[in-house]
């Protein structure tokens, strides 16, 4: 189980690697949401994602026996540019399995990083795969959040809030996997275990809720949401964690995402992705539980084409 | 004439009122342009745009016998908003003559500060009606650009960021009035006297190089560029002063601007409007003076709404 420690030392690791992305503040927001609000912009990040954190902290903390086979991985999302970029930095070979349709910018990305691509058809096949690279490359395999230590990487965003706001009361992130989500809740609880830490979830991708309730990885087989990040389950490593720090959730509206997006566009001036933007709709309809307080935002990306953009939002 | 001084006074009265705007940087953008760039990011200010600094700045230290009448001005853009929202804070009275047609967007926001909106038809009745507005309410004009002190405020987004960033090699800034090239020179100038400062200009409205150059205002009479706020001539006092500290210009073609744009939405994750975009361009086209050099952007705005924004970038 990670520590505060362990994501204190992940920032070591990260220094001068990530950038320290910088925390937004924005009066029309506080107006909206009758709270104090402060947004860490993860958009800004290396990749345009938060997730360069954990696959970087996970690849360059890796024992060396294991180092001498490439590094493998399933993402056809920002974790497969997270970990391209970090083993391009790290002078290791990548080998990322994506499944179809593949959006051809984050394609382009991947190969920018001089990752290798295997592309598969469905789920099933992207597992085989990966178990083929394991054994015939040696491969290492980074898992996208059942990780402690990409874990421990995701949750040093949510330190260098801290460090720039200390007297925060309450943690808004969005919840897939639950990799961000933990460290999140590790390193706010570290600092100050009176933060009340939330997970905003897609009503069309509800999964995290009925698993953190009922103690069990309810699967989520049907994900119905425009974001695409939060479609997955947790994994074993994530529900634990987030059964013991978690005040609770927030469902988000696909509509909320939708104008969640506009209003980081037109009133914040910033690109949110679809999954980034679940973490600003509570506050956008002045969710009671938030009013009054000073209101800590993982804004996890900002990786949408403009053409998506376009078609999302029209 | 401004000095440094009057800057750091603006400063000090801007403290608390304006935002203090993020720095960013890209690795992508200093790949793309050889350069290490860093953009004072403006479209983060209150109302927008830089321009409630030069407004508040000016409306702030009004002799008191000046504060009599309302506040006037002509203004269909971010100015407008300025002005609005200074008086708002101030507790004075402000009307606005605006052009029409004007953006339901920046009409709006106008309103929302409680500005009285006089519409007319064109520059000679918006003359006339400012003229009219003075003589019956003993109005007070605050022009957008030709007023030292909307100058000295303007000038506080180069001092700021010179306090992050004290080694630019250069500074680039668009060119419309000069309200905003005038202040950021002399903070240059004021701080480090060998920073070379360039104004980006739109070569569908390119005014400034030939007025610095024959040395009288050259007007522009018919601007044809998408980049709003930089349609307007020179005035007497903003020439002088580019004629004294520019270091030169890099005119800009319509096409540049678009792609700046689209660059800052896909690659940087920040909304910047067309007039913020030129300054951008130089850097995208990897200008050859400006190779090796440590760059700093005035990112002007972010007042673009979605539908303009779709259809100027598809």
């Amino acid at each position: 189980m990670n520590t505060l420690t362990d994501i204190q030392t992940a920032a070591e690791i990260l220094r001068g690697v990530a950038h320290v992305t910088p925390v937004l503040t924005s009066r029309t927001l506080n107006q909206c949401a009758g709270a104090t609000v402060f947004l860490k912009c993860e958009n800004f990040q290396r990749v345009g994602a938060f997730k360069f954190r954990g696959a970087y902290h996970a690849i360059a903390t890796l024992p060396s026996p294991q180092q001498a086979g490439p590094i493998v991985t399933i993402s056809s999302g920002n974790h497969a540019q997270g970990v391209a970029l970090a083993c391009q930095l790290r002078g290791l070979a990548a080998h990322i399995v994506m499944t179809k349709p593949i959006n051809p910018l984050k394609r382009q990305a991947v190969m920018d990083y001089r990752a290798t691509i295997h592309e598969v058809a469905d789920g099933e096949q992207a597992e085989r795969t990966l178990r083929d690279l394991q054994e015939q490359l040696n491969g290492v395999y980074i898992h996208a959040f059942n990780n402690p230590r990409v874990i421990a990487g995701q949750g040093t965003a949510m330190l260098e809030l801290l460090s720039v706001v200390p007297d925060l009361d309450v943690v808004l992130a969005p919840v897939g996997g639950g990799g961000l989500l933990s460290g999140t809740c590790i390193a706010a609880h570290g600092v100050n275990p009176s933060i009340a830490v939330y997970a905003c979830e897609p009503i069309g991708a509800l999964d995290a809720v009925h698993s953190v309730r009922e103690n069990r990885i309810v699967p989520m087989t049907t994900p119905r949401t425009i974001a695409e990040g939060l479609r997955t389950s947790l994994g074993d490593v994530t529900l634990p964690i987030l059964r013991n720090h978690l005040a609770g959730f927030f469902p988000v509206e696909e509509k909320e995402i939708v104008e969640a997006m506009r209003f980081a566009f037109e009133r914040l001036k910033i690109v949110v992705e679809p999954s980034g933007a679940v973490a600003l709709a509570p506050l956008l309809r002045c969710e009671e539980t938030l009013i009054g307080k000073r209101v800590g935002v993982i804004i996890t990306g900002g990786n949408v084409d403009l053409s998506s953009f376009f078609a999302t939002l029209s």
